[in-house]
C-alpha cells in the first residue's frame, strides 16, 4: 500500500493526482500546513518537514515530480507515462521537470515574500521578479498548447501532471488572469480530468476529516 | 551528433559531465553568460535564452537534470542509469530533481541578489533565508554520504551528477565552507572522477578558444 503525506494543494497534489490518474489504493495522510510548525510529529518521519513524503514498500521519496514519474513507470504500463523508445521520451522528461524546477520554484517565492512571511520580511520586488519570470517561462507552454491538447507525446501523460499543479499554484496566487489563451484552455482541459476531480475529492475528504480549512 | 549550448560553470555542465561519463561524441557550443545579453543570436534558437539546450535528431531538451537521466538511459546501457527493477529506482529519480529543484535553485537566488543585481536591487536577506534553505535541504545528503559513497543504488549515478553540480554552485558562492564532513568527502570524491575532470577540461579548452574568461 502506497503512504501519501499531503498538504491542501501542496505540491504534494502531484502524486495525489496521478495515484487517482492511475486508480492505484494509497493511504493519504493530510497535514496541516505547515507541517513543521503545525504538526511536529511529522518531523520525526521526514527530519525536512517538507511535503510531499510518499512510501511505497521500502521506497521513499520527497519530489513530488519524481514521485509522479516513479508512479506511472513502476506501476504501469499506463500511457501517462512516455517510454524511451517513442519520438517524445526526451520532452516528457523535459517537461516533468521544467513543471517543477521552472514553474513552480519561483512561484514559491512569489508565494513566501507577497503571503507568507511577515510584513516587515516581504519583498515586492523580489515577488514581481519571480513573477515576471515564471509568467516568461510559461511562454514556452503557451506556444506548445496552441497546436497541441497536451505538452508531449500527443496524450495526457505525467508531465500535464508536472506543468499542470503549477498553473493550479498560479491560479492560487492570482497569476492565472497574466495566462495566454492556449494556456488558459490547457489549464480548463486539466482541471476537467476525472483524475483531477477525484484527486480534489479525496484531498477534500481527507481535510474535513480533520477540520481542516477546504482550499478548493 | 549531440549539440550541447552551455555556459562556463552553468547548469549545462550536468549534460557536459554526463556525455564525458558516457564517452560519447557531441559538438560543445559555448556562450558567454548571460547569453540573453552577450550573444542575442541564440534567441533565436532558444527564445527563452536559458541554458543549457540540448539537440540530439528530433530531441530538443532545456532542463539539465531531465536531460542527464535522458543521454544515461537513451544512450546506454550504463551504470549510470538505475534500472526499474533495482531497489533503488525511486531513490534514483528523487536526487535527480532534487539536485536542481531542492538544491540549485535557492542558490540561484543567492547568486542573483547577492552578485548579478545591480546594488540597488540586491537582497541580503533573502540571500540569507536561501543559503539556509540550501544547507537545511543540503542535511539529506550529509546523511546518506555518511555511509555511502555515492547519493543511491551503490555507485555512481546520473543522480551523483545532478547533486554534484549543486556542490559545484555551492563552492562557487562560497558555501562549501559550511558543507558537513560527509559532504565535503562525497564532493572531493566526485571532483576525482575522470568524467568530471574531463567535461571542465573540455570546457575550458571550449572557452579559450572564444576567448573567455575560464571559471575553472
Amino acid at each position: 500500500m502506497i503512504t501519501l503525506y499531503h498538504c491542501a494543494r501542496a505540491r504534494s497534489f502531484r502524486p495525489l493526482w496521478t495515484l487517482e490518474e492511475l486508480g492505484l489504493p494509497y493511504e493519504l495522510k493530510m497535514l496541516p500546513f505547515p507541517p513543521r510548525v503545525f504538526a511536529k510529529e511529522y518531523l520525526g518521519i521526514n527530519p525536512l518537514g517538507t511535503i510531499p513524503l510518499m512510501l511505497d514498500g521500502e521506497t521513499r521519496m520527497t519530489e513530488s515530480a519524481a514521485i509522479a514519474q516513479y508512479l506511472v513507470t513502476k506501476h504501469g504500463p499506463t500511457p501517462l507515462a512516455v517510454g524511451i523508445d517513442e519520438p517524445d521520451y526526451g520532452p516528457f522528461l523535459n517537461w516533468l521537470h521544467f513543471g517543477e524546477a521552472t514553474l513552480t520554484f519561483p512561484q514559491a517565492l512569489v508565494l513566501r515574500y507577497s503571503k507568507l512571511e511577515p510584513e516587515e520580511r516581504r519583498h515586492p520586488q523580489v515577488v514581481e521578479d519571480y513573477s515576471k519570470f515564471f509568467l516568461g517561462r510559461l511562454r514556452m507552454i503557451e506556444s506548445i498548447t496552441t497546436t497541441n491538447d497536451y505538452i508531449c507525446a500527443g496524450r495526457f501523460t505525467a508531465a500535464d501532471i508536472s506543468v499542470g499543479y503549477a498553473l493550479l499554484l498560479a491560479s492560487r496566487l492570482g497569476l492565472a488572469s497574466q495566462f495566454g489563451p492556449s494556456v488558459t484552455a490547457y489549464w480548463a482541459r486539466l482541471q476537467q480530468r476525472e483524475g483531477y476531480l477525484r484527486a480534489i475529492e479525496s484531498e477534500n475528504r481527507a481535510g474535513d476529516a480533520l477540520g481542516l480549512a477546504r482550499r478548493f
